[in-house]
């Protein structure tokens, strides 16, 4: 990222950026063309999508299972769609049989369902939603900020019209770029509202049909105009974070998006199995567990936050709590990115369990790093 | 930009967005408490600034003199406001008297204009447009993404409301990051309408009233309670950016504001003197150029596309065209942030005074940097 800076329409940019899609459609398992980066934070990205996607009055079901799922809906509802949402209790993820019985009931434009929310570490299952889409001739779209590179995600495989995610969860960059990709299909929706912006606009560019997307930042046919062969201006790509997140891709690529995911996995498990040994107990259905993170119940024998504050800053280590409901009831650990790695794990446990007795935590001591290393001799 | 990443609520990262925020006061020379940057690129300030103003069916006055004048209408009607335009001829700017007049005849909420319109090189006087929008009750909006540092900008004596920009003209940085201001009477307006997220509310907040912010992602009240001392999540901060957005403020501090707009003063006369010892007719009222940047008519005896190809891809240099009417009319060339230094202006001229000469111009030749070291002799 710190590359020089070049100007947005120097053939070596937008070299750069046909190759930051290219990486993207492998990190994605996806074809799509319509394969870029919105520039702004994760949450960029689904306004992006729910705003393009959404004229005024469609409907647009989301199933809810954590903070994430809720603010999916408050997007397409900011965004004038007609929101429905279905719910389970923090902790629990949807069978796809609610959730076709909620497209059958509602009869959306739109599914639009987190893959994996961090306020319960929870990852919803969508292998099968896809075909269940196509079958009502629904779009299907995921928010997989949080899940992409340390669980599965199949884009083309799984019928996803529309995936976005951030850097900052496991493909371990910093947030400020979203990665979005987009079908066909979807794409063709958008477009009937193509508008071209009165400042460029010239007697070869044809509108759509209104209402136009509400949005000039993320109407995303434009930013496909920008990113396609027109190069069609827009905003002014952010170059820096387009040199990380090229770079983010670039390093999943050469692991092995299945290597990647897999060591996710293993310290994952290996983390789950440290805090099961220090008495902690785990939150939500472990079937159903987040690849990358771990919530578990903080213990009435200590205060959370004096633990959480020490474990920052004393022992250099930041642990979460959660949202909403949840907020002060669990502490959250992540095992993504750079920290989805031995040490970090085994660091991390070392300094809970001290941290935790110095605290009063009236619970097992000194077996959560030896639980950790037999789950990595299993795994 | 390197330096490594940290929690959002690391007391350490909320303390480098306080020092930011302290920085861009310094830049927008003002006192507003909501300074704060906007995580996207300069367009994702001027859409969050407008979709948080104005709500549907607000009046808006937008003077054009350029292609970001309609990018400011663009925006604002996209957000449903009743948007009214005026305009002057690409190459001028506006009088305080049309404006006022404008504004007595729409009556609008806010006054929205850009300073610096790159498409046309024109920077409009702001200086007496304060006191016409607080005589009418006014919100008083400009976009300076192109004018800030290499312009005089005052936001607190020029009573403006709100101020928009971005890194990558004067300020030196990557495209990316939004620096926005907004005074305590705007803020208060838009507080109006505070909302706070489903999925992290709780029963001592309360919210406003509807309409409600139309977008999530530029919702002003609730980033500024992310910036502010609430700390209620929003956004995950993008941290490589504020790291940099706080970087280009420290360095124009350390000059000084004063000699920052000064030195781009000086580069700008040298390169506007350049041009014209070259035979180039510039464009527009020069009492009313921007210091940062000149545009020329294209020469009849040259190809423009050949002679700006030619110029990047044999002298490393970039050189722009224009957007909409002035598209292949007129050249633009750039002296700003980094590039506002003499070796940068002397060896454009030199450069381009070769270039045209292979490209077969027929005008004066070597002539260019004389002209330019005159101008540094009297500057």
């Amino acid at each position: 990222m710190s590359a020089p800076l070049i100007g947005q329409y120097d053939p070596a940019m937008t070299g750069f950026m046909n190759e930051t899609q290219a990486r993207y459609r492998q990190v994605f398992r996806t074809q799509n063309a319509a394969t870029m980066l919105i520039d702004g934070t994760s949450r960029a990205g689904i306004e992006a999508v729910l705003v393009s996607a959404l004229r005024p009055g469609d409907r647009v079901l989301v199933p809810i299972f954590g903070r994430f799922g809720h603010l999916l809906a408050e997007i397409a509802q900011r965004a004038g769609a007609d929101v429905h949402t279905i719910e389970v209790p923090w902790g629990e993820v949807f069978e796809p049989e609610q959730i076709e019985a909620a497209i059958r009931n509602v009869q959306p434009r739109m599914l639009a369902i987190v893959q994996g929310d961090t306020s319960t570490t929870m990852c919803q299952p969508l292998e099968e939603l896809g075909a269940i889409c196509r079958a009502h001739d629904v779009f299907f779209y995921t928010d997989a900020t949080a899940s992409i590179v340390g669980n599965d995600l199949r884009a083309d495989d799984w019928q996803l019209d529309a995936v976005s995610v951030g850097l900052q969860k496991c493909l371990g960059g910093p947030s400020g770029s979203a990665p979005v990709t987009l079908s066909d299909r979807l794409v063709d929706w958008m477009r009937q509202r193509r508008k071209v912006e009165a400042g460029i606009r010239t007697e070869a560019h044809q509108d759509g049909s209104e209402p136009f997307i509400r949005s000039n930042y993320f109407d995303l046919p434009m930013i496909l105009d920008y990113w396609g062969e027109e190069r069609l201006n827009h905003h002014t790509e952010a170059t820096t974070m387009l040199y990380g997140a090229s770079e983010c891709a670039r390093l999943v690529i050469e692991e092995g998006l299945d290597q990647a995911i897999e060591r996710h996995r293993q310290h994952g498990d290996a983390m789950l199995a440290g805090v099961q040994a220090l008495g902690l107990k785990p939150f939500g259905d472990l079937n159903h567990k987040m690849n990358n993170v771990v919530g578990v119940a903080i213990p009435d024998s200590v205060d959370g936050d004096t633990v959480r504050a020490q474990m920052l800053t004393d022992f250099g280590i930041e642990i979460g709590t959660s949202f909403g409901p949840l907020h002060g009831k669990i502490w959250r650990i992540g095992t993504m990115g750079y920290n989805a790695r031995k040490s970090a794990v085994l660091q991390t446990l070392s300094c809970l369990d001290n941290c935790l007795a110095v605290n009063g935590y009236r619970g097992p001591r000194g077996e959560a790093v030896q639980a950790a290393l037999e789950s990595y001799a299993h795994a």
